[in-house]
């Protein structure tokens, strides 16, 4: 049976800041990436988001940064391979704390912002973040962007890796992602997207904005719970992907 | 056969700035009490400090903090029960990380500087950093100023607790420490402090300030090793320790 | 005349964060307190929350806090007076920076959270502030809560000092306002908060809790813009105060 | 009359880490550049360094870097137009707000680590750097790289730039300094440094590695206290300086 998994960011709130709609997003997915406290997250909200993605019975994935809270983890930092090795180390650990609260353990890691983007294109960087979760637990799952070098890194190790689309961006002819300052990066038509959808998960293939039809491995499809439009499409995602009979589960 | 173990605070380097001096003091001790990023050390200093406390094989302690990197967590902040139970977690967490990567585990936990001496006079401390220890792992010692609130919160709750002693620190009547803000509160004579850690070692009392003797329970001795004096003074209460033939061990 | 303030804290979200609701707030006051880093606000926060009250032409004050972004400014610290001193220095020179890009300056000074209240109690807190502040420039306005150590403390050293009142909240026999965690603290009906803004502004009196009448200087009150039942009430405040012939106008 | 500033970095210290060897280095230099809070120094360094400066009757400049306390500023961040200009705004107000205390005022801006080199290289950044400096203080000299795009940029703005050299650096043919993970890009003999120094000020060229005379402003010399060696060529330099008949003067 076809099967994808939904992943979104949560724990994204800081101290008296809150951040995204966590409640209300949690039981339309099969697993969270949790912010660790470096681009965002503190302990306080991790101890919280933890104990609702226990309450709500989906995964827990790490979803660690750059340490640039002020940036949220979006701007590039020119860190050394072992200065992203040991910030993931830190960061995987940290969380793990609160998950040992609960009897529960980390599932998967997915990197955020710049350091997922920077991951994608660039082999150090990439070889840091692989070779920090495997050496955190060999058993993780590293989600990153299909058709990158997180993906061929983390496998050149024997890590489980997870291929992650995304349901409202266009893809160039190599696979990537149209970069978000061209017109047509995102797909604002939801029928295409939905469609899009559909044919990565069940074709492991999307159409390029040239047209071609392109390979891509799709086990994870990246969502959003941060407006009542958000929040409504993932719910059109999931129907849809019903309908077409693929089941929606965890990694 | 009397025992007795030395802990020592390591890994309180941040990014650029070196502290301390590790690699001197760390073959004269026995427990290591690594800063966890919240008062003091990063995610470096981290793997580099428990890399170096596994190649001497010593026992690796969590030290966790206050969040105030700026006053080195030694000023007093209002946290609530949750904000210190939480803040333990995430340290203990982060900490337990890198002893992953060495196949080792925590040993213990003191609290570090303010955070420390709360707990040793505010039972809302007390019960929050001994739970938290607690519910991250039920078999750490949790190492807290003897006499306080720290050691009896940690035993009421079935935790194991050391009770820290100071060579060369003047005691009250009570049992307490005398404030550093008054003259005779450091013991300035090298004899006269190695006669007090052999008397609490071995007789687990102290005289005080008053000159009436404590009770006083002396698992651990607190050292330093910032200075070539005080790294001087460990290797002597070393050599008074054996002459009068008692067993420098981990707890 | 009759004359009063509206000031509100501004400026307060930080980084991907965003707080409060400046614009909506903005034409109902005649004094901003814009945060300064510390506890709040950024750097780029900070330059356009400066531009937004220079084209609202309302005076803009700093609102400086204790280092504690995680708190929010909100969790009491034991710093030193030349620790406190030091800190609104820093924060009233980087507020000073962005005024200097619109050619304007600070007006006044209102200290945020934990720092405000301990600065209502304990002189040595009052006193660094209210140093800090004429050392910077002896023209600025203090503002600190009515009747309390901040404003004695600031006209002791020749410092104009503004004291604070607040239009739904209670106040004690001694002048101090009834601590929050009470359950009359607060005033829920808008009709006796309007009433009791009115006998401040007018009277310089307070109906205390018990029912005495107490003396109060009511130079500014403090208003709040972050939901649409809060400006609200300063609308109504505003009508209430027109209607009484009182003139809402700046220190 | 042949003049040259010497130029250092101070004020490097944080909270409870010493840093660098400021009294040692001051009496020896005619600009301080003291850094500002975001890659090190803290509000209480900076006063004590600001006094420090006042009473050695040096110029006092601004070293504003990176927000990146854990990387001491020297990663490179990819921060946008905006985003720098407004950091050097409020790292320019914070130490404003010192200088204010002692009656003085900053005199001249070096950026700090990598934003003192991307500023070299990157247009964006150097424009971004000249146009805050010139919009706090169009009387504000700022130091950069000699031959580089923050001179050129400052210039075109109408700033005043002063070109700084590197004693012991090796420059290339196209007037820039050699990459420091280059063999060569040191120069070890102190007879070497001297000379180059003296052609650098008096002929305004330099000899690069290649031997070829290029052409270098030599405004002000950058140099360092941190060490005893340093101290040593430190005031061998200043030594060499008066023997040739040149001032040592600020900018």
């Amino acid at each position: 049976m076809v099967t994808v998994d939904l992943n979104c960011d949560l724990g994204e709130a800081y101290g008296n800041y809150s951040f995204g709609n966590d409640e209300a997003i949690i039981p339309l997915i099969t697993s969270a990436n949790i912010a660790c406290g470096f681009h965002a997250g503190d302990e306080n909200v991790l101890n919280e988001t933890v104990k609702l993605a226990v309450k709500h019975q989906i995964k827990i994935g790490a979803h660690p940064g750059f340490p640039d809270l002020k940036g949220f983890g979006r701007r590039k930092m020119a860190l050394s391979y072992q200065e992203i090795y040991n910030a993931i180390i830190y960061q995987l650990g940290a969380l793990n704390g609160f998950c040992k609260l609960y009897n529960t353990k980390i599932h998967h890691v997915k990197p955020h912002g710049a350091l997922y983007n920077m991951g994608a294109i660039d082999s150090t960087v990439a070889q840091a973040i692989a070779q920090a979760v495997y050496d955190f637990d060999s058993e993780l799952i590293l989600v990153g962007l299909a058709n990158t070098l997180l993906i061929s890194e983390a496998e050149k190790i024997g890590l489980h890796a997870a291929s992650e689309v995304f349901a409202d961006r266009r893809y160039e002819n190599n696979g990537q992602l149209v970069n978000r300052r061209e017109n047509d990066a995102v797909i604002t038509d939801t029928d295409e997207a939905l469609q899009q959808v559909i044919k990565m998960v069940k074709e492991n293939k999307v159409t390029s904005r040239d047209g071609k039809d392109i390979t891509l491995q799709a086990d994870t499809i990246c969502v959003h719970g941060d407006s009542a439009h958000a929040l409504d499409f993932v719910s059109q995602i999931r129907k849809t992907l019903m309908k077409e009979g693929i089941d929606i589960q965890s990694l």
